[in-house]
């Protein structure tokens, strides 16, 4: 066995909470340092783990020269200057999602690590499911058959994040998904969000993300923090087969729908065909239940060691936020298609 | 007893044998003709009931002084040129929806038959269901409290028309429902829709209306004819409750969620509000199970009879033809906002 | 095409009324009689079809030599008679479960029918639908393995029979489906039943079977009219397969569970192996939505020409009468085990 | 605040886990000791907690005089032996379900503590939830009616446990919590009970307890380790609620129908009343999520502290080993009704 590798996490709050279980257990990993402004919170949080270190500062954690890697999981407008210092002492990085409060930032980040070879890496934890990795495999396998849309629906009631609105609190579940499945030659070109903020308190608490990609097919996302049922429901449809995923339902969170097989191919016989659309068997596979944050965690030492990209990495995090941002200049001018790309 | 209204019916389709059924049971009615081009079809469909003429000519029908009405269940296409035959013959007219195939047409219907003094009708026949009839009650009565949002998802597989695209096919139930419950002093002001055609047939089988209210409330509907599952998912959100229509679940069709009683009012205190949002209680009110499309006749023959508007009016068609033509609009440049207006 | 044969129903209430539309439907049969003592509401039943003719007087419908078959939807109580009087005329019988109201009754029936070669059917519907034909399918075939149990949930409310308790009323349709799916070589061998009234109106208003196999196998049943939700779940288990019928859930009715493949077989890995159980992948067949009385109906001409035993015989529907009769006992005699047997 | 009590745990397998947690979170407790013959283990459960002592002797627990109470998760089998040695040591005593392996045993255990005053107390932690508790207070005020029957069914996949067979391992939570909400004038007085043993294992893997009342009213459990599918469902039936408690669905535990209210009472009239039964409305009550564990806790140190029986005593615990016992010799002698009562 290798020898594992030393991490300090910064910020000690409900995700670093998580962080600190999954890389304190992990056989990779050797947590070093926790790091918060509320110094009683970090430790409280490692009461049992006497050989972690607590600190206040950031910056003793980075003068640590056996730190290998730094995770953050502190709110997002920090995420920047906190990643940006790690780099710059040398350390590999990885970042709750989103990656950071502008694409330009984003942009920049991304750039520094790769300079300095360096790992950055998104936390997209979704990615890391059963799930999400069945449904992946899906459609890298060929077995969806052409990707016709995605749709997904992500809603709860009172999760309120203070610091940023609804689309930038849950759309990167989606929008990760969406940048881990989709085949690598197609891309999202557009983006229309409408949103609304009935409470009236600056920003949105529920909306839409209508998402035109490269082939014309389309990926839509409702985002709500009002609503009075909780649904995770996530369609993906091919033109082979049509997935469901449901993850409130554990018992079986995928199902998978035969759509048949069609031959003819002109326009006519395929409104004939949907005419007479009907599903076949459906399939729900048996999946693990390994938990997606300790997978992640393993990833993170892997891309290191391996000297590799992450299967979720700081480029997967930008391209996550290039359609936030097309997504927060379409809600500026009132909710029109407006193009994904670089810094504007 | 009054004496029974005579009605002719024209198209024995699938939705005419639903008015066949309906109209010839009714005290209200007494079924005097049905009209198809199809003239077997039309036969079949009245084998039962000896009294009820048959033709193959809708001006036989109009030519008949005894007959007070005419409903109409033909293509989309042919519903203006019909309706407005029967209103020029002097006739009441109720309408399947979506009432005309343009907004011009149907701004033309409807003032031609206020002129006239004539009963124009939509066929909304959601909006005589128990489960919206208890939401627009809830929303009159000011128990929803402030409209917050509607979010309607109505999607299934194979139920395609060759005649009209998804939102036209689908989206007349949701934004009839819409204009049905949405308070008077509250319209819709803008349309963003976006779509996909992922079998290359020329129309949308797939796509997303958002709907901006004036109040800044919002109005957004999902319809597809390619999922896997089928869904008829309905949140209406107010300031005081919040309802959920599931109309799969026959058992619990309606879900009224209490949100709380607040208080203070600042934008500060509102978001901590919402931060500790928890619903209360939920109620699943007994409904009853009475045919929509049964109290739809009965109301056409009381607007008659009354010498009023019947609930759903032909301005109410009109209200959802204005949000269609919108969206046609939206969606020809590509899914920017589009004002709901007249006719451009 | 071969000639329909004639078919005389008696009882035209709401399962006659089922019955004269399948029949009246069916390329197989010539509806010919309506008889019920209320003449009037046999006549509304028929209105649309001049050629059936209408009685008070089952004699009429017996002493017509042209009618094949009777098929009678009356109170279980004059099910005997009128049966007994029908055979005696030549006439092939179909009965409305249950058979009849005694299983000497039964056993005297079934007995007059061989003798006589006329065509004996109990109409046992629920072994018509495309659920029951798939699950016996998969026992037939040998793929759900070794039968290890049936646990089968048949409540609701407020659909009370007048003339007999909750077990006569609903346990039949469980019953039936019992012995329709068992393989030949298992037997129903003992019954407990318990049960409670507690309206105090004299007769059972839900209950328990309890039914010991000749395998050692268990079959349970639960019918209850007093139910707050309806429940229609059934489980049949096997030592490879694992089935689910929801018939409540349209969407997915049936549902196969893989519970793996096994090789070694002692006790001690038997348990080991249970602890170890996991269910691997579930398979939602796609299923015909064929209405059940369609086929059944079918099935009864089939077997009076091609002078076979039908698919649900007398001996089926005295199969059922032998476990009723045996749960009366164990009833009256506060629980116990009762063997299934002949008359005593 | 009070001085904390000091408890020793033994036990440090799955359920002793929940209960170290639980207990040394506790405001009321401090853990003392934990034992186990796996003493690795033991420590392994403790690490972080440096002031708990860990022991494979349980003697070394019971010689420690500042120990107050003794909570045992050992298997059944060991439970008697353990219980009555701390109690001999004066220590209280909180015993996992079931008590003890038969009635015998638990009349003794019970009658012991009462004479040297000590607590002894059930673990049945499902009367601790938010659900339980709304369903005895909805039986306890009245609201519910007179007590019709309770339905329960507790079934699963793969969670066998060696030493004792499924009536044993999960009916006692459905018979502590009928134990629980049953009006103290109701009792149960019968027992019958069938199970199968398919795998050959030599005890039932799957089973249905049918329980007479002592007001003509029943009780049904079915418990089965063989289950494809997880079903938690009960139904506790009044004559004016009925409530369905259904704890695998969070976001709805809880549903309460409305039943009516009747005023005739002659047998004639109530069954006409049940063919007109229909439920009004439904309330599912918001039910807080505290940890049922650790209101369990709570009331253990309260119980010793205002010296008086816990909410579910030894006493609790032997209501359900008289059923259990009842149910095992009906078992034995192959499923009839057995008088619930003393040792026999």
């Amino acid at each position: 066995m290798v020898e594992p590798l030393a991490v300090g996490i910064v910020g000690a709050g409900y995700w670093g909470r998580n962080l600190i279980r999954n890389f304190s257990t992990s056989p990779d990993w050797q947590l070093a340092w926790v790091c918060d402004k509320d110094q009683k919170l970090a430790a409280s949080r490692v009461e049992a783990m006497p050989a972690v270190r607590v600190t206040g500062e950031f910056s003793e954690v980075l003068s640590d020269e056996t730190v290998d890697a730094v995770a953050i999981a502190t709110p997002v407008g920090t995420h920047y200057e906190l990643a940006m210092a790690a780099l710059t002492a040398g350390k590999h990085v990885l970042v709750e999602k989103p990656l950071v409060a502008t694409l330009a930032e984003g942009e920049r980040l991304v750039a520094f690590a790769a300079e300095h070879d360096l790992r950055l890496m998104t936390d997209h934890t979704f990615c890391y499911t059963a799930a999400v990795r069945y449904i992946a495999n899906m459609v890298d396998s060929g077995e969806l058959g052409t990707f016709h849309y995605l749709d997904s629906v992500r809603i709860n009631l009172g999760l309120v994040q203070p610091d940023v609105d609804v689309f930038w609190d849950l759309a990167p579940h989606d929008l990760s998904i969406l940048d881990f499945i989709l085949p690598d030659d197609i891309e999202a070109v557009s983006v229309s969000a409408t949103g609304a903020d009935p409470l009236g308190i600056g920003k949105a608490t529920l909306g839409y993300l209508s998402i035109g990609l490269s082939t014309g097919a389309i990926a839509n996302v409702h985002v709500n923090w009002m609503s009075p049922v909780k649904v995770r429901h996530t369609i993906v449809a091919g033109s082979k087969k049509m997935i469901v995923w449901d993850d409130n339902n554990p018992s079986q969170r995928v199902s998978v729908y035969d759509v048949g097989i069609t031959t003819q191919n002109d326009a006519e016989s395929r409104l004939r065909r949907l005419v007479g659309y009907r599903t076949g068997d459906m399939v729900a596979p048996a999946l693990a239940d390994t938990e997606a944050l300790s997978l992640m965690v393993g990833e993170f030492a892997a891309a290191i060691t391996e000297h590799r990209d992450p299967l979720t990495s700081g480029a997967d995090g930008l391209a996550v936020l290039r359609i936030l941002d097309a997504a927060r200049r379409s809600l500026a001018q009132g909710g029109g298609p407006v193009a994904v790309g670089a810094t504007t």
